[in-house]
């Protein structure tokens, strides 16, 4: 590959598949090199744990977690890249808030590549943490 | 609590969560003496990854596990029980299919109850596999 | 590979490392279907996580994990095999006690393999749960 | 308590335990502040994964993560703190060095801590990194 994804590759990336699309996660800041990605994700009604509580589900703040380590990796590679495993620590409640996932390579080695994802409320708050192993030569 | 909640029961707090009810679970099986749970996941295009594959999203199959999970838990202690983390290793993609998670308790202690969760499809293929920490007695 | 590794071949191969012999480990069975693998640890001194307890310290339980995770994939890839990450959950002390790990693949795929390991004590308690992955073709 | 443990106090904590001892760690800062800690593990022949190789078997590179991770909480809490589970990622073989692993608490809950740990060889090359959770009330 000969440049590294803009913040335009990356959104239109996202939008294309519908999961993410419906999760209405925008590109807010991408760095080659980290590689790393900053994607915000407003509150959605159907985000919700309990009604009336503002709260994320924590299967929403996972799948953050997910996406943007992943897309992290396709900083570098310039094209999809599987998961193999994520780690999820949940810290805080997040509550009538947009949520601000950071992801940042640790190393992305020529068959693993080992993601740090930090999620901070809009107060700057961390919410939640995440550690991901990703495929780059795969997909 | 005078007896663990039946199908019926779960069922019911499944569907009073916006983020749930979404996802449009139906609990399938509940052994009180696992305790363990199975939960079905039905295909929605909303979890596609990309268009027209028919796979899901690992993003979905994740939450999924968190939430199966849970319910296992809740089995015993009878409400609402956060996660304090989990993993999720994706093992084969899933394909044109429903999902079905069987949790099942490895141990409730009495501040971290730790459950494993398999993800097969409609043929009995193991496409995921969860290990996640609860605690049961708060919430 | 023509065959897989016996029980005498994996223990010779146990045997060869330093740091796993000095943990004195003993193969006590070995599938070659699961693949999956049961090593034996006796308690030593150095163990001991604080002085007159005999209580296993953590570490060396999860050193047993990523070895017995380890050799279960060696069963099927027949030479070394480099983890990737694993994860341990502790659910009990483990004291005056030889520990029993017992490793089943869960899946060996191409490029990585996903493994989980039970910790017993001789008493049937289950001590620790491990969950790990390896890469079968390096090494 | 009225003081943070100093890096003595650690050290004698370290010290005290059989399975701490024999791996010969050494305190090399303290932060109250994060709460972090850094710890040295110099190479010894027991720590070998291959005669001759002068690469550390990941199982010790595990346990450090754990210590190190554990006494980062001991910062704040003052006394012993299980752990509950912790995750290591390999990046790197380490051969022919010390380790360092810096712990730093990103939250320390009622109930649960959540620590990062990096570790590191003499060069300043991430090796391997971990994250564990532990029990700040108990022990």
């Amino acid at each position: 590959m000969t440049r590294s994804p803009s913040s335009a590759d990356i959104q239109s990336m996202l939008d294309d598949s519908p999961y993410i699309a419906f999760m209405n996660l925008e590109v807010t800041g991408v760095d080659p090199d980290g590689p790393a990605i900053t994607i915000r994700m407003p509150m959605r009604p159907e985000f919700e744990r309990r009604a009336g509580t503002g709260q994320y589900h924590g299967g929403a703040i996972a799948a953050l977690i997910d996406i943007a380590g992943d897309y992290a990796v396709v900083l570098q590679s310039g094209g999809g890249v599987p998961t193999i495993n994520f780690r999820v620590d949940y810290l805080r409640p997040a509550t009538n808030t947009a949520l601000t996932a950071t992801a940042t390579a640790r190393r992305i080695g020529r068959t693993v590549a080992v993601v740090d994802i930090d999620v901070h409320d809009d107060a700057g708050r961390l919410c939640a943490v995440g550690r991901g192993t990703y495929s780059p030569n795969v997909g």
